[in-house]
């Protein structure tokens, strides 16, 4: 069928084989358009799959636009939610919304996040972005329809590099023994994921040989001509008792040359504005679709530009206000060098890498999350550098293999899979074996920025803490990162190191104290050139009371924020602040938590994380360990039991009140409540 | 080779095909004679694993017993956790340690732990007993050895029901990667898992094509013919360039007739003293090992006896003493009824179920946590429960295809497994998604006993009290638990039911009040015949302050604890105790907690979980909640960030402090300090 009206069951629009190829330009052309006016996403594998996706959304599925709940309609599962723009283009031009809406695509509130959410646009069945989830839901939505016997089919989407998920195996085997010939995938099969070739990553082939004996019907099809697109839909919604799997053969980067083929466009975008080899003009000029002049560019980018002024503004007026602008880098004073944490990492693998005894893994994100550090400028490391694919699970378990043989084994991820994705991994083999696992908890935190709430991780702390054997540090900034990374490789056992993708100030300096397991007290002493030199540092055994206004306790980047209110709060109330800076959670530093509270009594603690995750255990020291007759105030800021959102850092860090603007204000409040 | 002399490489022992027919008849008694003195374990795997395990300890591997971590061994991971009676024997035998030792099996401290501890028997590549990790592990293991350049072989043990687990497929999929010809699978293909028989379940033929598809090479043997056992490994031991996987075809329950091919004795054990059809005397008979006569068994059973006395004389020393004793049933006035909150998950799940919307999953443990009181007196709702093997992860997802559909799905597992195994998909599918999936985290806390730390569930509320749109129940007595389970189904989105495998104290009634989202208070009033009838229970918000002297906050079956520990604090030293039900923990009840801080100022919290999970959470609230001046105390109760140990679930309390007598003790400190 097609687009149909729900009502009558009328066909509203069709499309011939040459309107699809009409229409699957425009689709790459705004698709390229939406990423080049949101300065990321995934280039690759949008254009990889768009061919198949103008297909279904515009000639085989049955939905109504109109109406996208309708019940009899068939359900496509994107499973690889990376691939968000493709899908909003789908919808867009089948006119669930007027398409040059998705151009606000990965900004702030727009609803096109990083990764799509069910809840924002009309037409997306299931919020993803955590690989290899989205076939096992189909499974469910596929045994839902026969248990309501009910006709429409079930699509899910899939990567190829999705597969090297257990997860999706688990789907595989489930749906063949229900035999559920309702259920659909089709396999993007670019054979590129982010660190290369599939089959060099981790081999998939025979992939056919291995769904088959999986108990799945397979058919393969060129992914980029439109009538074999068609018929093979069309021939696998007649195939009966068991699943069917397509396996389309695409070519990732599709019609945009510089793209075409090319390892490193899986997550880069082309240049607005730019002209040259790898602009959004070269892109649009490969892609020729029809109507899509410079007029038409320009229009579309005047969307995204009004709409993220109408963003700047709102996130402005949302910002707490103070007599001057204390903000990075606006005055001389404020001065700082901003250096992603995650570099500081690199650079102490780069160094322990000298260490026969320390191996590292890989899980197809090995660049980004700088692991790949340690062997770039040492060619002779890379047989002790391990891909283990899109596999969080194996890499825990393989690096334990190691770990029990004598090794320092180091893995990595984004924070939110490499701490939960793997997290019964961790409990039985990592910590109840003590294995000396070092686990690269990368991206944590809100910072991931437009990849949106799935890529945030906001629970590392809490999931890791309650675990028995497990360490965990949370530096600071890109120097202290390095420090800490060494120092959990001098204790025994699982550690987790929580370090984050953005650019934070960097406030430490080489022979600043750092000592696992203590923390460090930062005062504001007076104002200098830049910022840094304005303060003092000293572990928290050696710091002599002063008798502060207010004690800040905080981890990670939030330390930088936490000395910026102290500023603010010395330059606008004259109030002295001690900073704690937590680098390390666990063990946590208790004496410098309850020394805060029965010298100062005002105590603030400030965690990029769900709020409590750190501030609960920091509430707990408080509490047990403080006298009867103790008085003290109490405030927690962190994000406030909800989900993130795609935006930039730093506007994400305004509007979920983590800036040392928001600290400052709850800061003075808790202060007044006390006089 | 065999058993050798790591020092000189000679063979120390060697063995005929024929010694090995009568050394696995030997092991087979030694674990039947062990199963029976604990009262627990896996009778079937154990015995269809014997032959092969006989042959890899006595014959097969190089090993040398008195230098167990001999650098140069072949390496065995046992990734079925559960058979390791199986592995004690097989060490006993092969002289790590005297072998009637194993009949301490199961009991505290023996170190012959439910499922393996690499710290506690020499001769223990790996702690285990989460399905599904050990194949990885060996993956590593494997790599490392290729890395060190080293000889030796990796061998893993897996049984067929464990091949459900995706985990194991990443690792099949890497090992193939990376050609691991140094590690060969054994697959104990028994054919039977918990719930039924392997294809029942969850298909997994045809298991050869799947290994084959995923680039392995397959060989398959009588896992009962030690001569083709033999021939088999030797063979596999020579094949190069892809990794070797064994199926071996084998009967669980094997040559012990009551046990042989019966589904059921996958998790029991042959009845010790009795005489008949399922007795220990029966399956010795069966066996008919040498030397196993009367006199031996009694030996045997003795030494299992005598380590039990010992084990409680050392309990009861531990605990604190008061006057009276206090126990439960103790005398008449402490007379309770003991009935498990898996239970009232029953009734509730029974109950519910009479709902078209309601649909349940099981992941082959079905009947344990009473998921079965679904179906099982209503045949016709068979077509609303969904099998889904050991695969926590897809059930996960699949629930989640049918609430995208509008209906109420719950699934369910030992909590350990259900809330960690799965953590990513919760969080994303779950509840980014908001979906009404209702998770019976059952067997939570301790109680699990003797399956001991791998199953004790003590870190689900940390991991799920932190993602947006999550609710926690921990309901404190069977009753509560079916109201809870019901009152879940009542509110939008996803929900933890927590609750336990062993009988607690029921002590609320069929009218007793309860609201989901606000605590009960429970008062000890005055004695009475029986104990419940001594205590008054009140919602929170009805209950008017009495200003007793100390509050404990408790949930789940520590609930029970805390009364009864309110009954000796009064009963010893006058002291009036408001006892908190925090059965639903989130989202919490502030105000019950902030009045009882104000109000008495003396609060304990208690916890069958890692200490501070559930404990901070009530600290943030006094922390956050209380005014500057408010005087208070506060400690916690739970497990000291530790793994749990086999042992009876009343022992284990009590040796981790749980029990009331702890709480009374701890809560009288308390006191004692403020005044």
């Amino acid at each position: 069928m097609s687009i149909i009206d729900s009502k009558t069951g009328k066909v509203k629009k069709d499309y011939s084989v040459e309107d699809l190829i009409e229409k699957a330009k425009e689709m790459r052309a705004y698709s390229m358009v939406s990423l080049a006016a949101a300065g990321s996403g995934h280039t690759g594998g949008i254009l990889s799959i768009i061919d198949i996706a103008a297909v279904l959304y515009l000639k085989h599925l049955n939905h109504d636009p109109v109406n996208p709940e309708w019940e009899d309609r068939d359900r496509v599962f994107w499973s690889v939610g990376h691939k968000a723009p493709a899908l909003y283009v789908s919808l867009g031009i089948a006119d669930y919304f007027p398409v040059d809406e998705v151009v606000k695509l990965r900004k702030l509130w727009s609803g096109f996040e990083g990764h799509p959410n069910r809840f924002r646009i009309p037409g997306i069945e299931l919020s993803s972005g955590s690989l290899g989830q989205g076939l096992g839901v189909a499974v469910g939505c596929a045994l839902n329809a026969r248990l309501e016997e009910k006709d429409y089919k079930i699509y899910c989407i899939l990567g190829d590099g999705e597969l090297n998920e257990g997860s999706v195996w688990e789907a595989i085997m489930s749906a063949a023994h229900y035999k559920l010939d309702n259920l659909i995938a089709i396999v993007d099969r670019n054979r590129l994921q982010i660190d290369g070739p599939t089959e060099e990553v981790m081999k998939l082939e025979d992939l056919t040989a291995k769904w088959q004996s999986f108990g799945w019907q397979v058919l393969e099809m060129d992914g980029h001509n439109m009538s074999e697109i068609l018929n093979t839909l069309e021939k696998a919604s007649h195939i009966k008792d068991k699943p069917i799997v397509i396996i389309a053969h695409t070519i990732k980067g599709k019609d945009v040359s510089f793209a075409e083929n090319v390892v490193g466009y899986h997550g880069i975008c082309p240049k607005d504005g730019l002209t040259g080899a790898e602009s959004l003009e070269k892109a649009l000029q490969d892609i020729n679709a029809p109507n899509f002049d410079q007029e038409k560019v320009n229009h579309l980018l005047k969307i995204a530009c009004d709409y993220q002024e109408e963003v700047n503004r709102k996130v402005d007026q949302s910002m707490p206000k103070f007599s001057k602008d204390y903000w990075w880098n606006s005055r001389q004073i404020m001065k700082v060098e901003m250096i992603p944490t995650r570099f500081g990492f690199g650079d102490a693998i780069e160094e322990l890498g000298s260490s026969d005894k320390v191996v590292t893994f890989g899980a197809d994100i090995t660049s980004s999350i700088k692991m790949d550090q340690f062997f770039s400028g040492h060619p002779e490391r890379k047989e002790r550098f391990f891909q283990m694919g899109i596999a969080e699970q194996n890499m825990t378990l393989a690096a334990a293999g190691f770990a029990k043989e004598g090794k320092v084994a180091f893995i990595g991820s984004y924070g939110v899979f490499v701490t939960g994705r793997n997290w019964d991994q961790i409990r039985t083999t990592l910590c109840y074996n003590n294995f000396d696992v070092k686990i690269a908890n990368a991206h944590g935190g809100l910072s991931v920025g437009p990849d949106g709430a799935t890529h945030q991780a906001l629970e590392e702390i809490s999931n890791m803490y309650y675990l028995p054997n497990m360490h965990i540090v949370v530096p600071a900034d890109a120097r202290e990162t390095k420090k800490a990374t060494i120092a959990v490789t001098e204790i025994t056992g699982p550690a987790v190191i929580r370090y984050a993708r953005e650019a934070t100030p960097v406030f430490t300096k080489e022979n600043s104290p750092y000592l696992f397991g203590i923390a460090n007290i930062i005062r504001f002493r007076e104002e200098r050139e830049n910022f840094i030199d304005a303060f003092e540092i000293k572990l928290s055994t050696e710091y002599r009371n002063e008798e502060e206004d207010i004690a800040i306790i905080a981890c990670g980047p939030m330390v930088a924020e936490a000395m910026r209110a102290s500023y603010v709060l010395k330059k606008e109330y004259n109030l002295e602040t001690r900073v704690i800076n937590m680098h390390t959670v666990k063990p946590i530093d208790k004496k410098s938590i309850i020394r805060a509270t029965q010298e100062i009594g005002i105590v603030l603690s400030v965690e990029e994380h769900q709020k409590g995750g750190f501030g609960n255990i920091v509430a707990g020291v408080i509490a047990t360990e403080k006298l009867y007759n103790t008085p003290f105030l109490f405030d927690m800021i962190g994000v406030n039991d909800k989900f993130g959102l795609s935006g930039s850092p730093w506007e994400l860090l305004k509007v979920f009140g983590l800036t040392a603007e928001h600290i400052a204000k709850k800061a003075k409040k808790l202060y007044e409540k006390k006089n």
